[in-house]
This record gives C-alpha cells, sequence and structure tokens, in this order.
C-alpha cells in the first residue's frame, strides 16, 4: 500500500472495503475519479490500488485525501470507532454514511459530523452489489441537500442517486421499506413459481409471462398511493371482497397441490381485515389501513 | 336489439356483458371488428348495439354469428346453462372461455367442446378491465395451438394475448399464480407505505422512489427464477441468514412504529424455514424450498 504523501486531493475516500465497499470503490475508479482508500486488512485496499486508487495508511488520512468521504462498514459502532479519531481531518468535508443501520443512529451520526463542521449524507444501496456502477442501481440518500448537490455528479458513478430529503433518517427508512416491498414481491414470486411447478411448468417459462406483467403491478402501486393520500378508495381493481374470495381460492388450490399456504394466507387475512373494518365494497388498497391499526388481534 | 338476421358472418361473438365482458366487446369494435354480443339483461347488449355491434337474441344466434365466440360469464354453472342448448352450431368455431375457474373445470369445458367439434382457449385477463384494448393488458391463454395462431389477430384487439401452451388448465392456473404474485408485491408495497408514513413520508412521495425500484425486484425473479430450475443458490444477492437478521429488523421496526407486523413476519418464517432446511448460507431463491415442503409444521 502506498502513502498517500502527495498533496493533491483525490476525488473521493473510501473507508471500509467489504463486498459493498470495494464495488464503490471500483465504480468511482471506472468513473475515472482519483479515489483514495482505506480498510483494515490491507490485502483489499492493495487489490484496488492495483487498480488505480491511492491507498492511506490510516482512516484519518483518508478523511483528510479527499472533499467527499464514502464509508461503508460492518455496523455503526466500527464507524464511531474509525471516524471520532480522524474527526479534526472532518471539517469542510462531506461525510457520506452506507453503513447498514436505524434512523435514529443516522440521526445521531448527522449530529456528530455537523458538530466537526462536515455536511452528512446518510445512503443504502437498494439494488445489491451486482449492479453497482450501472444506471439502474439505485441509491437513496438523505441529509444535507447541499452536500448531495455538490456531489451529486460523483455520486452518480456508483448508479442512480436518489437525495429523498433533508431528513437524514430517510435513507435508513426507505432501505427498510423497501426491502420489505422486494420481499413482498418475491415472496408471492417464489409461492407463484412452486404453485405452477406443481403442474410442471419450468420457473423460467413462468418468469417469461410474470416479469410481463410486472410493470402493471408496479403501475397499480402509483394509482393506489393516491389513493391511500387521499383517503379514498375506489373499486376500480375489484372490491376487498371480491379479492378476498380468490385470494381464498389460492390458499385452497396450494394446499391441494401439496404447498405451505401461509403466503396467501397472510394476504387473506390482510383482506379480511379490512373487511371487519368496514372496506369490503372498497378497493383493495385499503388494506393500509389494516396494516396501521395497532393492537394484537389477528 | 336488432335481430342478426342477414348472412354476413361477424368477427367475433362475445356472449356474457358484464363489466369485463361489455369491455371485451368495446376493445373489439374499436379495432374495427365486426362483433355480435349478447346478453341475459338485454339493457347492457343495447348499450354495445349503440357503440355498433350487431345484437344477438339468443346464445345460439351468438354462437352461430362468429368463427370466433368468447364468453365471459360470471361462473362454468352458467356457461353450460347458456352454451349446451347451442352446441350444434359450435362446430367450426372457436371458443374462447374467459370465465374464472379451476384448471379441472377448464379441462373439462375443453374436452366438450372437442365433442361439438370446436377448438377451445381458455383465457384470463391478468390486468383488470380498466386497460382492455391497450397494448399492456395481458391476457393468457391455453388449449388449441391452431386456434389461437388462426385468431391472434383478432385477440390481439384485447391487449397482448400470451399462449401459454396447449393444456387449458394452464391459464387458470398462471391466472391464479399471478394473482398471488400481484398481491404479494402489493401486500409488500402497503406495508412499506404504512411503515414511512408513520415518519411522515406521503404515499405518492414514497411510490415514486418504489416503482423505480420495481425494475430491479423484476430482474432478481428472471434470475431466481434460473437458479430454481438449476436447484443451485448462488449467495449473490445475500444469504438466506443475512437476510432473515435483515427482515427481523423490519418486523421490529414495523412493531415499534405500532403497525401490524404479519405481512413481514412471513417472510421471516419462509426464510428461517429455509435456513433450518439447510439454506442459512445459500441464496434467497432456496426459500423457494421452504414453500414447496409439504407438512403442517411451522
Amino acid at each position: 500500500m502506498s502513502s498517500n504523501e502527495n498533496q493533491e486531493l483525490s476525488e473521493v475516500s473510501v473507508i471500509g472495503l467489504g463486498q459493498m465497499g470495494a464495488r464503490l470503490a471500483q465504480a468511482f475508479l471506472a468513473a475515472g475519479h482519483r479515489t483514495t482508500v482505506w480498510n483494515r486488512t490491507a490485502a483489499k485496499a492493495d487489490a484496488l490500488v492495483a487498480q488505480g486508487a491511492v491507498g492511506a495508511a490510516t482512516p484519518a488520512e483518508a478523511v483528510a485525501a479527499s472533499r467527499l468521504v464514502v464509508v461503508c462498514l460492518p455496523d455503526y459502532d466500527t464507524v464511531h470507532d474509525l471516524l471520532v479519531p480522524a474527526g479534526e481531518h472532518l471539517a469542510g468535508r462531506v461525510l457520506v454514511n452506507l453503513t447498514s443501520g436505524t434512523p435514529e443512529a443516522a440521526r445521531q451520526l448527522a449530529g456528530w459530523a455537523d458538530g466537526q463542521g462536515a455536511g452528512y449524507l446518510d445512503g443504502a444501496a437498494m439494488s445489491g452489489t451486482r449492479l453497482v456502477g450501472r444506471a439502474e442501481a439505485l441509491f437513496v440518500f438523505s441529509g444535507s441537500a447541499q452536500a448531495f448537490a455538490t456531489h451529486r455528479a460523483v455520486l452518480a458513478s456508483l448508479g442512480n442517486p436518489v437525495h429523498l430529503g433533508t431528513d437524514p433518517a430517510l435513507a435508513s427508512l426507505y432501505d427498510t421499506a423497501l426491502f420489505g416491498l422486494a420481499w413482498g414481491a418475491l415472496a408471492g414470486f417464489y409461492h407463484a413459481v412452486a404453485l405452477v411447478g406443481t403442474e410442471g411448468v419450468d420457473p423460467t417459462v413462468f418468469a417469461a409471462v410474470a416479469t410481463g406483467h410486472m410493470p402493471f403491478v408496479t403501475s397499480l402501486m402509483s394509482d393506489h398511493a393516491r389513493q391511500i393520500e387521499d383517503g379514498r378508495y375506489p373499486d376500480d381493481d375489484g372490491t376487498v371482497e371480491v379479492h378476498a374470495a380468490a385470494m381464498d381460492h389460492l390458499v385452497q388450490a396450494s394446499g391441494v397441490q401439496g404447498l405451505r399456504t401461509d403466503v396467501p394466507e397472510v394476504v387473506k387475512a390482510l383482506l379480511v381485515r379490512a373487511g371487519a373494518g368496514g372496506h369490503g365494497s372498497d378497493g383493495i388498497a385499503s388494506v393500509v389501513e389494516a396494516i396501521r391499526k395497532g393492537g394484537q388481534d389477528v
């Protein structure tokens, strides 16, 4: 690892070179940005230095090397352990934190960074590691709007950077919410694959039709978001009662075919709860009311 | 309602003019096809005659009027009640049945139609009624490949017609499976909207980001279908164990914010079962194994 002794600033520093951190550094390098890297185990940094990165000897040196400091570490405790000793170098810099954590942890770190005179952006990579560096890789950021505007072009080396708002907690909140959304879709997909498989349909044959159907499902999300915002649920896409009956059919059909039925059953439970809450003849977006309402009764 | 006494055949007949049937007839008319219609209550047919359709006095007259006979009725009992008396007119025609029912009911009706000398296609409209007539409206069909090839161009008036295979049961099977897929995605979306809503994020603001994320989620379905087909689950998109921990975080975060947690809990249960089944360090598509395996233990 070479020491970063020359005075030329890098465009960006990356601290933490795990699977994601290494992909971030590679994407910055691929976009032609001078990139300084640091990692606790030097071998991972050496691999990037071989690809053109500048190696830093310490986290402080990495912070000092660039106006844009990207941190991607296993947890917030590690972030604190590494950054507190480097705090004096943060003034005038922007700290972008892609470490996974809670909204509250993001707010606390933002406050600490502010105390060091640094701008702060919390961030989350929403499209895994494989797509990093491609335009379809969604990266969400929240925190200082000015910091985002200043560094947007460099962050765009990673994919599609979206600024969610100035509350630093938003990136973590969206990260968790989008993870749940993705898993709802995947759980539905795996169940569907298992169901058609009982009649000998190949997963890839089904997937070709299913993926062609997803733009329609996605368009329902936009429509239903407007309905939820208005608190009015027209039945253009069918009523809660009709969907509950159809979901019961899916539960029955899945059971007959020897599958576990818990995925369609939880959807049926949502629809039944929405119906019991007075939404039986409303549109299906009213199901959100059956998620919002607290209490333990199911 | 005018009687169809002239000898000119229509391009297509539509029997059953409920919400969907009426949209089908309108789409055929809009595409410039001479269309004969019949409905038990004449008022719905009259409205279409006013738009240029030919009214039939009986189901038999509607069957006789076209080589392509589309049936869209409340249930299979109604299909039988109306078509059996018209059976003698079916020879040499193609019966397209868009009535919702079970795979077995579709196979039985196909057998009956074959006995009448008619080709048979079972079908399902996957995109609701609003999009009928637009290219993005998915219609799946199964049954006679020859019948589909002969009438594909006319069926394309309805949207995007896809032939799934010659087993007439496939359309019903896909209908049920795609319904479950759509609901998985919607349940995940509604939960996500509820979660971000607890921090004051508007549904439409979240939906703008979420819908931009769905093409990535959809691409995972294609990738994972290949993995399921191969029975090998690489961890490119994270391991079952890592996702289970993240899903537990979603369960906890949802509970703290006062939401019902059953949607993320069922996904967590899938991941826990997959892990218990030996897939903890496999990729997440291995969750399909936790759906396939029978038994009552959860």
